[in-house]
C-alpha cells in the first residue's frame, strides 16, 4: 500500500497524440523539418512534422463523425481522428479466471454457436442481397417503360428534347433520394464500404462502419443510385452489407434498436468481432458475384490484416444461401478456348488495362482532392450527385440520339431492354443498349453478344464516355461501388480491341471472338483500377462460370497490378490515404532499418499505479487535450523516482467500466469495499463505453484509491529502446496491437508505441517518408 | 570489461533438451506422474512425463537422419530429435549495418531478383513435373506392350499364371528399384513428401528435407513406383520436388555440388529460404494439377504457419510453365448441370468420404505404428515394398481374370490400354482397364466414360481392393503420394453410387449421371483423407475444368472434414505426429489458459556474458547432454549475483562462426585485435554449419575473451512469467519464433521457451494432453 499515495510525475502521453517531445509542434501550424544524414550511402531524407491544431472536444465516442472540421489537404498527412480497435485480448485477471473456468464441452459450444453464426450471416446477406437485385430491376423495368413510352411518342414527331428531360428528371430524382439519405443520414454509408471494411480488418476504428443504420441507408441509396442510372455497381455495398451483417449478428444485440438478445455475449469484443466481420464480407462478395471461394480469398487478399484459418470453412455453409445474383453468362468451353500465341495480346491487354486504371486513379484523386476541399457541405454533395445524374443522362441520351448502329433484333431476344428509335422495324439502336441497360445487363452483352452486334464506333465512343462518367461518379456521396463499372469500361475497349483484331488479321475472324477480348480487357481494367489479383481471378473464373480463362485473367490481372502500381496506388488504398487513415500496410517500409522504437515512439507515457488515487485517473481521463487510450501500469522504482516499471497495461475503456461502477477503495474506512466486477460489465458496455464527462464522480469518490491490478493485463508485450522498427512493425502487426510499451534495460517504461507512430513511415518515390499528423 | 572474468554461475540449459528441472527425468526411464486440481470446475489434468534417455552424440549437423536409433512408440511422444528454423531474423548489428547501407535501389533490385528466382523455381518445377510424367508413361508403355504380348499369346492356349508371373517380377522389379534408392540412400525421399514440406513450412527443420540428393531420389523413385504398378499418385512428390528446387535455385549455390554462383547471397537464411519453399510448393501443385490457384493456395492452407502475401502474386509467372500435366479431362457444362435436389445426396457422400477417409487413415495409422516398431532396416522395408508390388500385381490379374465385364471398344478409343483377355472381338475387359491404367487415366475413365462402361459388381470389388492396397502402400519406402490414389478410389465408390441411384429412382437415368457421381465421390473420398477443404476445391474445379461443381465440392469437402476429424486426424497430420515432429498448430489448445510462462518454459537458462571467454562457450557448446542452439546473453546485476539482466540472444550458428574464425579478443596483449566479421562469412556457412567438434580451439586460445555485442540480437522478444501459454503461443506463432526468453519484472532471464515446450500441449478426446519428450 505504500505506493497508493505515490504521485504520477511525468506528463501525459498515451495513445492517439502527437504529445511529449511533439508538444510543441501542436501549438500551431508551425513546420519543424530536419534532415537526417545517414552514415554510409544512405542518402538524405527529409522528415517534415506539420501538426495542424483543432483539437476537437472529445473523440472518444464515435458519434461525433461525419463531416470534419479541418480538412486534410493532401494524402501525406495522418490524421489522428481514428481511433484503434484492441485485436490483442486483454489477458486480464477476469479474462483468464472466465477462460479457466469453462469446461472442454463449453469450448466445444463455443465453436458450434460460430457456426451457427456464420450461418445466420450468410443467410441475412443474401437475403439482403437479393432484396437490392430485387429492387434494382424492378425500378429499373419501370423507368424503362416511362422513357421508352415517351421516346416512342416523341421519335416520329421529334421533340425528343422532352424525353431528356424526362429521363434527366426521374434520374436525378433517384439519385437525390439516394444523395440525401447518405449526406444527410449517415455519410459512412457513401462509397462502395470496400475502404472501410479493409480499414476495419485492418483494426481503425472508422466510426459507424458496421452500424444497423449504415446498412440500412446503404442498401436504399444503392437501389436509388443504381435505378437513377449512375455508373455504377452494386457489389461493393453488398460486400458493406454482409460485414455489417456479421457485426450485428455476432453481437447477439443492436444498440440501435436497444435490443439485447443475451445471446453470444462471449464474443462481444473487437477480437472475435472481427473475425466474424471478415466472415460477412466474404459472404457479400459470395452473395454478389456468386463466387463462394473468391468471396473467402477476397477477405483475405483485402482483409489482408489478420486471418482466422479457422475462419476459412466456417464461412462456407453461409455462403449456401447465396444465389449468385451477378452472373455473367456462361462462356461455353468450344467456343473460347485460346490460342498459346494469343497469351502476348492478353499481357498487352492487362499493360493497357493497367494504364488506364491509374489513369482512371489519378484522375479520381484529383477530384477527390477538390471534392474535400470544396465540396463537403451535405447539400452541396447532393447537388453534385443531382448534376452527375443529369449528366449521365444527358451524356448517354446525346451518344444514343447521334449513333445510328442499328442491329437486327434477335429471335432470342437478348436485350431485355431495346430501343428501336430511328432504326428500322426489327431492329434496335445497340448504343442505347449499352447506355440504357443496367451495367450487369451491358456487361453480359458485351461478353456474350454474337461478333457485329456492335459497331467499332459505338464501342469507342462508350468506352470514352462511360470512363469519365464513371470516374467522376466514383467518391460522389452515394452509396455505390467501382466493380461493375470497371468492368464495363473493360469490356467495352477489349471488345473493340477483339473487332479490331479480327479485322486486320487474315484468319483473325476465326480466332478473336469479340467475346473473350471484352472478358479479358474487364478483367485487365478492373485490375487496374483496384489491383487485386488472386482472389479477383477467382471472382472471375467463378461469375463467368469457365475455368479455361483462369490462366490468362490471372496473367491480365498481375500485368496490370504491376503497371498500375509503377504510376499510382490502387482506388481504395488511394481513398484511404486521402482519409488519412493510420492504415498499417503488410510490411515496414523496406528501408526503414535504420529507425528504432526509440525513435518513433511517443514519450513521456502518461502511466498509473497498481493502486491508483479516483482524481487522478478522472483528470487523465479528461484532458481533452491528449485523449489517450493506452495507459502502462507501473510499479514505482524504490531508488529513484523518476520511471516505473511496466507490470501491465489498462485501457481508456476499461478505467470507463471501473468509474462507472464506482469500484472504489475507500481508505478513509480503513477497510476494501470494492466491489466485484464481473466480466459481464464491461461486455455489456461493448463497444459504445460512456465519454468520461457523461460520469459523476463526486470530490468524495475522487479522493478513494481504485485497485487496477485486476483489470489491467498484466502481460503486455514489451520491446526494447534499440528495437528496429521492421522489428516493432512485425510484432504490432502480427498481433494485432493497438498500444506496445517501449521499456529500458530495466524494464521501466520510456515510450509506447501506437498505430499511427508506425502508420507514419511509408515509402515514396525516393525512399521514406514521414507524414504529418494532424487532429483532423 | 568489469564483466569479462565473470563466471557463469547457473547450469546450463538451452535450445532443445528437457534439462534443468526436469534433469532427475533424463538419468533413467523413471516416470513422474503428478496430478494438477484446478481451482473452479477445471477437473484433474494428468500430466505424465517420461522421458527416455539415449542421448545421442551430437545433432546439430543433420547428416546423421535418417533411422532413428530408439523408435518412437506412439503418438503421444515428442521427439527432442528435430531442430528449428530460425524464422524471426536475428537483427544484429552486421544486419542492420548492412539494412541501413542498403539504398533504395538496392531493394528494389532484390525485390526484381525474387521475380527473377521465382520464375525460375517455376519453370524448373515444371520442366522436372514434365520428366517424371513423360518417364512414367514411357515405362508404363513399355510394360503394357510386353505384359499385352504375353497375356495374348497365353489367352487362347491357357497358362496365364506365366504372365501373372511376368506382370509380378515386372512390376516388382520396378518398385525394388525404387525402394532400394530410397530406403539406402535417401530415407527422407519417402512418402508423399508433402507432411516433410508442411513441417519444414511450420518451422521445425526436418533433416535433409531440400536438398538435391533428395530430389534426384525423389524423382527416380516416383517414376519407379508408379511405373510399377502400385496405388500411388505422383503429385506429393511433385510438390515437394518444386520446393526442393526453390531452395535450391533461391540459394544461388548447391552444397552437395560444391558449387556457389555466388548470387542471390542475401537470401541464405531461413526467413527468405521459407517463403521461396513454399512458392515452390505452390509451382508443384500448379505442375501437377495444371492448377495455378489451386497451387497457391495449397500452400496457404498446408503451409498454414506462415504467407508472406507478396508471395501470392510472385507466384504466378512461375506458373505460366506449367502444362498441367494431369488433367481429368472438360466436364462439358450442359450435360453436368446439378439440381437442387441433389445437394442433401452430395452431402451424404461427403458424409461416406468422411467414414470411409476416416477408416483409411486408422487403419494406416496402425500399419505405420507396426512398420515403425518392426519394419525399420532398409532391407526390410525393400523387401516390403517388393512385396506390396507383387500382392497388387496378382490381386489385380485375379481380379481381372475372374471378371467378365466385356465392354464394347469405343471407335474414338478411349482407353490406351484396352486388354481383350476373353473377350470377344472389338471388346475389352473394363477391370482390366481400371487395375491396368495408370491411375490417373482411370480417374479419368470413371469421370468421363458414357453411362454403361462399368458394372457395379465391377466397381464394387475394385473400390474394396483398391482400398486396402492403397492403405498398404502409403507409407512403404517409396516416394509416392496419396492423392490420385484416394481419387481413384473415391470415383469408383462415387460412380457405384451414381449408378444404383440411377437404378433405383423412377428418371434417375436422366439427371445421375455416373461420372458426376464419381467426380463427388473422388472429392469426398479425398477430403476424408487428407482434410483439405479450400485448396482442394480450387484445385478439383482447375483440373477437371469446370466451375459448375464448386459449390458441391466444397460442401462434400467440408461434410468430409467434419465427419472424418470426428473420428481421427488428417492423414498427414497422422503421419507428422507419428514422427514425433514438434509441429505448432494454429491456436494453442483452447483449454490451456491456466499455463503460464512459467509453468512451460525451461529454466535454468545457460546464459553468456556480453564479453565472454572462449573457453566457456567452447564447453557449453561441446556439452553433448544438452546441445543448446540459442543462449540469452546477459548483462550482471550489480547487487546480487545469481541473474543477469537480458541484453541480447545468440545462436549456436552464429557462435560456431564466430570460434571458426578466431573472432577472440586477446587481453594478454591489452590490445583489441578481434577481427573484423562480415554477414558474409554466416552467409557462406548456412545452412550446414560445422559442429563444435571439427573447430580446434588452442589451450591459449580457451583464455581469450570473445566480445558478442556485435553479432547477438540485441531485441530479442521477451515475455514476463505470468504471460499465459495462448499469449506465449501467440507471439511464438505468429513471428516464427525459435526462442523466446521468459524474464521477471526486473529484466532478469528466469527460463526460456521454445518449439517443444509449446508443442508438448495438445488437445486430446477428454482436454489438454501434455506429450512426452524424447531423445528419439
Amino acid at each position: 500500500m505504500a505506493n497508493i499515495t505515490k504521485k504520477v510525475s511525468w506528463s501525459s502521453r498515451g495513445d492517439e497524440s502527437g504529445g511529449g517531445e511533439r508538444t510543441p509542434l501542436l501549438n500551431g501550424s508551425e513546420e519543424v523539418r530536419y534532415t537526417r544524414q545517414l552514415s554510409g550511402d544512405g542518402g538524405m531524407f527529409h522528415i517534415g512534422r506539420l501538426s495542424t491544431v483543432d483539437l476537437e472536444e472529445d473523440m472518444t465516442s464515435d458519434e461525433d463523425a461525419g463531416c470534419p472540421k479541418e480538412i486534410p489537404h493532401n494524402e501525406k498527412l495522418l490524421s489522428l481522428k481514428y481511433e484503434s480497435l484492441d485485436y490483442d485480448n486483454s489477458e486480464n485477471q477476469l479474462f483468464l479466471e472466465e477462460e479457466r473456468r469453462m469446461s472442454f464441452l463449453g469450448f466445444k459450444c463455443l465453436e458450434i454457436s460460430r457456426w451457427v453464426i456464420c450461418g445466420l450471416i450468410g443467410f441475412l446477406t443474401g437475403l439482403i442481397a437479393c432484396c437490392i437485385d430485387i429492387a434494382v430491376e424492378n425500378l429499373a423495368g419501370v423507368k424503362y417503360f416511362v422513357v421508352k413510352q415517351n421516346i416512342e411518342k416523341f421519335t416520329e414527331v421529334g421533340g425528343l428534347s422532352i424525353s431528356l428531360i424526362l429521363w434527366a428528371v426521374l434520374n436525378a430524382a433517384f439519385v437525390m433520394v439516394g444523395a440525401v439519405i447518405v449526406a444527410f443520414f449517415e455519410p459512412g454509408a457513401a462509397g462502395s464500404g470496400i475502404p472501410q471494411i479493409k480499414c476495419y480488418l485492418n483494426g481503425v476504428k472508422i466510426p459507424r462502419v458496421v452500424r444497423l443504420k449504415t446498412l440500412v441507408v446503404k442498401v436504399c441509396g444503392v437501389i436509388c443510385s443504381v435505378a437513377g442510372g449512375l455508373a455504377v455497381g452494386k457489389e461493393g455495398p453488398m460486400i458493406h452489407s454482409g460485414a455489417v451483417v456479421a457485426a450485428g449478428v455476432s453481437q447477439g444485440r443492436s444498440t440501435s434498436l436497444k435490443k439485447d438478445f443475451k445471446i453470444f455475449e462471449y464474443f462481444r469484443r473487437d477480437t472475435e468481432k472481427r473475425d466474424f466481420v471478415s466472415a460477412g464480407a466474404a459472404a457479400g462478395v459470395s452473395a454478389a458475384f456468386g463466387a463462394p471461394v473468391g468471396g473467402v480469398l477476397f477477405s483475405l487478399e483485402e482483409g489482408a490484416s489478420f486471418w482466422n484459418q479457422m475462419l476459412t470453412w466456417r464461412i462456407k455453409p453461409g455462403d449456401l444461401s447465396s444465389p449468385g445474383l451477378i452472373n455473367f453468362g456462361r462462356f461455353e468451353s468450344d467456343s473460347v478456348a485460346y490460342n498459346l500465341y494469343e497469351i502476348p495480346l492478353f499481357i498487352v491487354m492487362g499493360a493497357a488495362g493497367g494504364l488506364l486504371g491509374a489513369l482512371f486513379n489519378i484522375l479520381n484523386y484529383w477530384l477527390t482532392i477538390f471534392r474535400i476541399r470544396y465540396v463537403h457541405r451535405p447539400c452541396l454533395q447532393v447537388m453534385e450527385a443531382m448534376l452527375v445524374a443529369a449528366v449521365t443522362a444527358t451524356v448517354s441520351f446525346a451518344m444514343i440520339y447521334f449513333s445510328n448502329d442499328c442491329q437486327p433484333l434477335g429471335p432470342d431476344q437478348s436485350e431485355d431492354y431495346p430501343l428501336q428509335l430511328f432504326c428500322a422495324d426489327g431492329e434496335y439502336n445497340s448504343m442505347a443498349t449499352a447506355f440504357f441497360n443496367t451495367p450487369e445487363r451491358s456487361v453480359r452483352s458485351l461478353f456474350h453478344n454474337p461478333p457485329g452486334s456492335y459497331n467499332p464506333l459505338t464501342l469507342s465512343l462508350f468506352t470514352l464516355t462511360y470512363f469519365f462518367l464513371a470516374c467522376w461518379t466514383y467518391g460522389l456521396t452515394v452509396s455505390a461501388g467501382v466493380f461493375i463499372p470497371s468492368l464495363l469500361i473493360g469490356a467495352a475497349w477489349g471488345r473493340l480491341f477483339g473487332i479490331l483484331l479480327a479485322s486486320i488479321t487474315p484468319d483473325g475472324s476465326i480466332w478473336a471472338d469479340p467475346g473473350k477480348y471484352a472478358l479479358i480487357g474487364a478483367a485487365a481494367q478492373l485490375g487496374g483500377i483496384v489491383r487485386m489479383t488472386l482472389s479477383l481471378t477467382v471472382i472471375m473464373v467463378e461469375a463467368t462460370g469457365n475455368v479455361t480463362y483462369g490462366l490468362p485473367i490471372m496473367l491480365v490481372l498481375l500485368t496490370a497490378k504491376i503497371v498500375g502500381d509503377y504510376f499510382v496506388e490502387g482506388l481504395y488504398d488511394i481513398h484511404i490515404k486521402l482519409q488519412s487513415v493510420p492504415f498499417l500496410h503488410l510490411e515496414a517500409p523496406a528501408t526503414s532499418h535504420w529507425l528504432t522504437a526509440r525513435e518513433v515512439m511517443s514519450a513521456p507515457v502518461t502511466c498509473f499505479n497498481r493502486i491508483e488515487k479516483v482524481g487522478t485517473i478522472v483528470d487523465v481521463l479528461s484532458n481533452t487535450s491528449t485523449n489517450h487510450n493506452g495507459f502502462p501500469v507501473v510499479v514505482p522504482v524504490a531508488a529513484s523516482d523518476d520511471m516505473g516499471k511496466v507490470c501491465g497495461l489498462i485501457l481508456r475503456s476499461q478505467l470507463i467500466v471501473l468509474l462507472k461502477h464506482k469500484v472504489f477503495v475507500e481508505l478513509a474506512r480503513s477497510r476494501l469495499t470494492q466491489r466485484k466486477l464481473q466480466l459481464k460489465d464491461f461486455r455489456d458496455a461493448y463497444p459504445r463505453f460512456p465519454p468520461i464527462q457523461s460520469i459523476h464522480v463526486s470530490q468524495d469518490e475522487r479522493e478513494c484509491m481504485m485497485d487496477l491490478t485486476e483489470f489491467m493485463n498484466p502481460t503486455p508485450y514489451t520491446v526494447p529502446q534499440e528495437t528496429s522498427l521492421p522489428r516493432v512493425f512485425k510484432l504490432f502487426r502480427a498481433l494485432g496491437l493497438r498500444h506496445l510499451v517501449v521499456v529500458d534495460g530495466e524494464n521501466r517504461v520510456v515510450g509506447l508505441v501506437t498505430r499511427k507512430d508506425l502508420a507514419r513511415y511509408h515509402l515514396g518515390k525516393h525512399g521514406l517518408e514521414e507524414m504529418q499528423l494532424a487532429q483532423t
